[in-house]
């Protein structure tokens, strides 16, 4: 394994050299920062003596020949941009290990029985771009016009701006035909606690949540002073999301206890900018909501759920009015079977199959009708944090499970040959 | 009433011009814009003949004698800091009103019964300075050091750095030896819409409640991916406070209905810095609380409660810490009930009398054992916003009693000679 280690300590420091904003790390989509990650990516891949090639959208590819050129290929792969002070494997650990499996099976001299293809994603996190797996939809012939005028979060600029300002081409991205379907696995941190509970090292992911989203919600009640308003009077912004963030728990925990699967997330909750102040009923608030579920009659019923709770606060407050703004959605999408049985035999049988709360580049690829897999790697502190806690060792063991999936194949049953090209 | 009427309506326009902040108005305590209002005026008052006077601490009088100059004089008054983006008439009414009673009582020739001292004090709102009626409490001689080292909530510099940028000396300040009491009278807009809904003009003030306030409580919880932590994993910083909001709000309902009388206010609530994003449960949030009552023993019944809320949020959220931070406590006052009688008898008993839900300067001189009382002014538009709404003839109405009520003191009988001094 000393291979596939030293390749993982070594790529993830050189990653996350970039983008350090003294918390966490921050490399934005489409920005320099992600661009400098994946000059990272390209240095090593040219080390190992692959071709590197970058498509308009700048996702990057690199290509180990396998035994059979004309089979559909193998992409390795994940991304390196990150949320606002995130942390260091999200997406990385997906990149460090795609160049891990092909430095292994270079350093042992094994031809894969297909090309593995190191496949470096951009804007997979949606903070910046609101819009869901941009990179990977693009490299898979997805993307519609609507996607390029997509402003970014903070400055307000389009994608096709901030792909100009990086010298990629956003209508030679748009054009982009859809390839021929191929396989594609994602290493990631598990972004909850499982395995660190199990005590596992990794494990094979079954499918990836969709997700029902209002990222600009806003409130608006009524200005009034904290001390002369009456109750009966105020129309309190901040009590109204009170209300709905509490009905919106106890809708969970019942939907949960009746065996759907979903979560809930209301974020970036703003009653605090130069309008408020300590004797003042807030009459106006910000947030988000993120629902998620695996099943997509489970979004559409809690989606339901929050808009009746809507309408009841809203009538119970005279004076709030709710604004829930744009949503957008991303189908529950099931990951490979095959893949899943050739991991799981790969590893003895031994790993845990579980769904993906998160959502992920393997989504887009399964969606557009890849043979997409995932493992997830054990993680101990949550994602998008500064604290993401993987072992690189955890990540070592589901490189050789995966290296071992793929030389074992059923599906390509002479894959273990040695290259004869090499002494 | 045409004098009181022009007065306060060139008043208002005049320190209404000082501070537009594109919504509404911004005039911090103790900044250059809140000594510009003061310095219109002193101009204001020089013009109809005062002599002009500032305290240590930048507090503005203009006196004009009365006949009997040994008795305690009447102080007219209010301020004229505004919270961030504030509104026309908080404290603005009271400057003006005090301005044009006096005018009123020139132009008629009055010589009122003691002598008549407009008072403008400095740093009313605590939105800035966190500690109450900062200037009041300075001519009163009763600042600690501690006062001169209270740190303005967005420079974070202190009180005393503030004052010397004014060329004001805040050792000097801190020397006052408290005056004799004295009488004071604010006019002041009504908070809330009880006089609106009534359709009545103005009111006789019977106390001022008092507060238990947390400026800068927070609450710790554990970031996470949004999709990934399980439901019994999360300690999310938005559904503690949720719990805690909605929870108080249901104890103030059932104090109201009890017969307390209460105000429970959730504030700057602040979940959406540069660590939050869509896909992550929240680690962290921060917020303000504001309890109000007329009584003493409600807002410690009150605030016992909040704490065991926390006590039980946290013993239900593994993960969640509230750290509350300091607290600040204003006492509730009662005001004159010889003014109270003195004014109702002069608007023929007609005038409604309440309590004020906000704090006043008027509260800082009852404490100190003066004679004080306030009117309130009708508003439309609750108030610290942009859109206080006062009709400058409810003022002017209320300056009506004022001057009445002062030119027909049972306390100084002979106030009704005309002044010989004008022909």
């Amino acid at each position: 394994m000393t291979v596939i280690r030293t390749t993982l300590d070594r790529v993830l420091a050189r990653i996350n050299a970039i983008g350090r904003d003294g918390a966490g790390w921050t490399r934005p989509s489409y920005s320099a920062l992600e661009t400098a990650a994946h000059d990272v990516v390209a240095e090593e891949a040219t080390a190992l003596g692959l071709a590197v090639h970058r498509d308009a959208a700048g996702n990057l590819f690199a290509r180990l020949p396998g035994r059979d050129r004309t089979a559909p290929a193998i992409h390795v792969g994940s991304h390196l941009d990150t949320v606002a002070q995130g942390g260091a494997f999200d997406g990385q650990a997906g990149v460090a290990g795609g160049l891990a499996l092909i430095a292994a099976l270079k350093a042992d001299g094994r031809v894969p029985p297909v090309d593995i293809v190191l496949t470096v994603t951009r804007a997979e996190e949606s903070v910046w771009f609101p819009a869901s797996y941009l990179g990977s939809r693009a490299l898979l012939g997805r993307w519609t016009r609507a996607d390029l005028e997509v402003r970014r979060s903070d400055t307000g600029r389009t994608l096709a701006d901030h792909m100009r300002d990086l010298g990629l081409d956003p209508e030679a991205a748009l054009q982009t035909a859809p390839p021929p379907p191929a396989r594609f696995v994602e290493l990631h941190i598990e972004q909850g606690p499982v395995l660190h509970k199990a005590g596992e090292s990794h494990a094979i992911v079954t499918g990836v949540r969709g997700g029902f989203r209002h990222r600009a919600a806003r409130i608006q009640g009524i200005w009034a002073h904290s001390g002369g308003a009456p109750r009966a009077d105020r129309a309190d912004a901040v009590f109204a999301l009170a209300d709905l963030v509490h009905a919106m728990d106890a809708e969970w925990g019942q939907m949960l206890a009746a065996g759907d699967d979903l979560a809930v997330t209301f974020g970036i909750v703003d009653a605090a900018g130069p309008q408020h102040a300590m004797a003042k009923v807030p009459g106006a608030a910000g947030f988000c909501v993120d629902l998620r579920s695996d099943r997509e009659e489970v979004l559409e019923r809690a989606h339901g759920r929050l808009l009746d709770h809507v309408a009841r606060i809203e009538a119970a407050r005279p004076g709030i009015r709710f604004d829930l703004g744009a949503e957008s959605r991303s189908t529950p999408v099931a990951l490979s079977r095959a893949w899943q049985e050739d991991l799981s035999r790969a590893a003895g049988g031994t790993l845990r199959a579980m769904p993906s709360g998160g959502g992920h580049d393997a989504a887009a690829f399964a969606a557009a009708g890849w043979d997409a897999t995932m493992l997830f790697i054990r993680n101990w502190n949550g994602s998008h944090c500064p604290e993401e806690g993987m072992d690189p060792a955890d990540l070592a063991l589901a490189v050789g499970t995966l290296r071992d999936a793929i030389l074992e194949d059923p599906r390509h049953p002479s894959a273990c040959q040695r290259d004869s090209s090499i002494p």
